[in-house]
């Protein structure tokens, strides 16, 4: 036996129904802010994400799906969706339109994840990313975009965290800062800060390891280093958050993993699935274009992985709208019914009416069996004498009630009746 | 600057709305059907592959994507969707359920085409997969799944040819004929038909080189070659179609590229995008379950490429539906009304109208342009008047008519008047 690769998963036929919900959700809201959809490749060049992403990353550094083409160039399975929608915007000239270019995405994702890590090695995530606008405002959309979703699905219980990480400017100032702290209590922390100080001290604050933690706790805050332009922007965001009534939290510890983010960065944190808090995040890139060859083009988005979503509605027992039940059984009664029965079937499909009929030559009995089974809202026998009158009896299957109906207006009847959530 | 790679493709927010069309039917009528989606992971063990897809198949020879992952596993991209729809029905004991398992999927595929083919190394296919049922009745509700797919579609000019070619036991007849027959002519024949002659002499039947086109047109017919069982299969596949109205050519020629078809196997020609004829096609492989490690399960089932349905419908000028316009464009006149104009957007889009406001700081001027150019159905000005009033002068963007509604009407104004079509 074959089993499905380690750290990925099937989504079976019975629970496709909360993915469809979750999606429609996210294509609701999406349409709502004007954003369209975007679809990059699978796979892109290595080089992308190297310089997309950033070397100081844990997904670049460790967990990337990298492989040589039949050609011998390096490609990697995108490890995030930012990356490659960045590619496209300057490869297609987007930036030729009139901005802002607001855009949404789904898209699996892969990171050669450790197995005891719980996560998986191939998930999904939704995102957003608004091209064109360095506007406070834009930043506020996009915060209030994920809400929506989140609100929408019936997520409670998630508090929004925002800070900002400052400019190039900034932030140079910052890491100084950061660097003089925890040079001088480097001895006492783990070895993954160690190598960090150097290269990137702000990811220090991303240590999870709790002698590391305490050092991180009295750590200088980014928003004491701010330059006036990036302290007047954070500002704007929160007031732009206060108009339109969005809680927050202001939170100097998120930095967020990827070294791309400029100014706002954010993070959606729920309680409910433990350490793993946070549901969706995203921030403020204003230099990514350049960084892969394109030129300066502000930049606001998000991420939020749809597996974690699904997980905390679960947790929360959320419904995810009801799993639509199959309209109609017809059930031939004998082996010279069949043709009929596959007639009606069609003719009600055709009108766009759910419906199932027997494939596997049960009996009778079994049908009825069957049809209970499968739920269906209906059931009409094709017997002899229906046959012979054209005249058929509709029964209820939730009411145990029937009703005599025509063949010809057994697709009217029906099509009033189905269920329309695909 | 990182171009996408070679034989990918992205699909741009202009284009997108193409996508969701056909997307949409799909579901809509795999809902008729009462066919569930199943998502499988993107890349699956290579042994996957090789035993389900085939060992002579050009697709397992010489297309994959297969790499080493870094715990030595080797993967493979998967180059068709029903290898991994099979692994997850034995792995995830779906058979163990009331049968028939009606399942369909969307999911990109992966294959290293030649450059020169014009074929795209990533592409995009939904298919439909039938487990459980060895009834023709079967075949003739995935065939008729396949065609309504299609008309709703508002694809013309397809053309529908099936053949069967047999079961184990015919088929070995039958091969010992096409190597009798071939076995005289391959001093005539190209290199691949040379090498398929022991492994797999049907496959012969593929080549489109002109010489063995010549020969392979005098080649035995397997339909002259089928059991009892099989042609009566045949038959009533045949049959089934004539009942519910769907026109066919039976076509000896069609023997479908992959090893693990038995009995019926079907094509959709169509004339309208040249020499790369078949939109769609499918058939039974009732051992593929035991190929892989599972018990003898009948199936039937079809891929059809999305690219090649988009790129059909677009040669035919069929229309994709409309591309969704924004219903409302809130304009804020001067530095002073833009929190207003914030507020009312994101009232509005919270109540499901799509809208969009000024995040690039265009002056009134300016915003009027950007609202025509994204072609807004409503326009809204905030100005210092309106506030003070809060009533707003809604001014409808194609009849050039204005309405005045006030501030806490605006909500249900226009969610009567957005577009649904997501």
């Amino acid at each position: 036996m074959i089993n499905i690769p380690k750290g990925t998963k099937d989504v079976l036929p019975a629970e496709a129904y909360k993915w469809h919900y979750v999606e429609k959700t996210v294509r609701e809201v999406a349409a709502a802010y004007c954003a369209s959809e975007i679809r990059t490749p699978t796979f892109e060049h290595t080089e992308l994400f190297l310089r997309g992403v950033g070397g100081t990353t844990d997904i670049v550094n460790k967990e990337m799906y990298t492989f040589d083409d039949k050609g011998g160039r390096s490609m990697t399975l995108k490890p995030e969706g930012t990356a490659g929608v960045a590619r496209a915007f300057i490869e297609r000239s987007l930036y030729a339109d009139a901005q802002p270019t607001k855009m949404y995405y789904i898209t699996p994702v892969f990171r050669y994840e450790k197995p005891q890590s719980g996560r998986l090695r191939e998930h999904h995530q939704f995102g957003v990313e608004f091209y064109g606008s360095a506007s406070p405002r834009a930043d506020v959309e996009v915060i209030s975009l994920l809400d929506a979703v989140y609100k929408r699905l019936g997520i409670t219980g998630l508090k929004l965290h925002i800070n900002s990480i400052g400019c190039r400017e900034c932030r140079k100032t910052y890491n100084d800062a950061l660097k003089a702290y925890f040079g001088a209590h480097i001895g006492e922390m783990c070895d993954t800060c160690r190598e960090r100080l150097d290269k990137n001290p702000l990811r220090i604050l991303d240590c999870k390891e709790s002698g590391c933690r305490k050092i991180i706790a009295d750590a200088p805050v980014v928003l004491d280093y701010l330059c006036d332009d990036c302290r007047r922007h954070h500002e704007e965001v929160c007031a732009g958050l206060d108009v339109i009534g969005i809680e927050y939290s202001v939170d100097p510890r998120i930095v967020r993993g990827l070294d791309y983010y400029t100014r706002t960065v954010f993070e959606f944190i729920s309680e409910d699935i433990g350490a793993q808090g946070t549901v969706g995040g995203g921030g403020r890139y204003d230099h990514l274009l350049e960084e892969i060859g394109g030129k300066y083009c502000p930049a606001v988005g998000f991420g939020s992985g749809i597996e974690r979503i699904i997980m905390t509605m679960e947790a929360l027992g959320v419904p995810f709208g009801e799993r639509p039940r199959p309209c109609v059984y017809v059930a031939p009664v004998g082996e010279d019914d069949k043709t009929e029965a596959t007639r009606i079937a069609a003719k009600l499909r055709s009108a766009g009416v759910s419906c199932e009929t027997d494939l596997t030559d049960r009996g009778f009995k079994a049908q009825m069996k069957y049809a209970n089974k499968i739920a269906a809202r209906y059931l009409v026998a094709v017997g002899e004498s229906e046959r012979a009158s054209g005249v058929y009896q509709v029964k209820n299957m939730d009411e145990g009630t029937t009703e005599a109906v025509t063949a010809d207006a057994l697709s009217e009847y029906f099509a009033n009746r189905t269920e329309k959530n695909v």
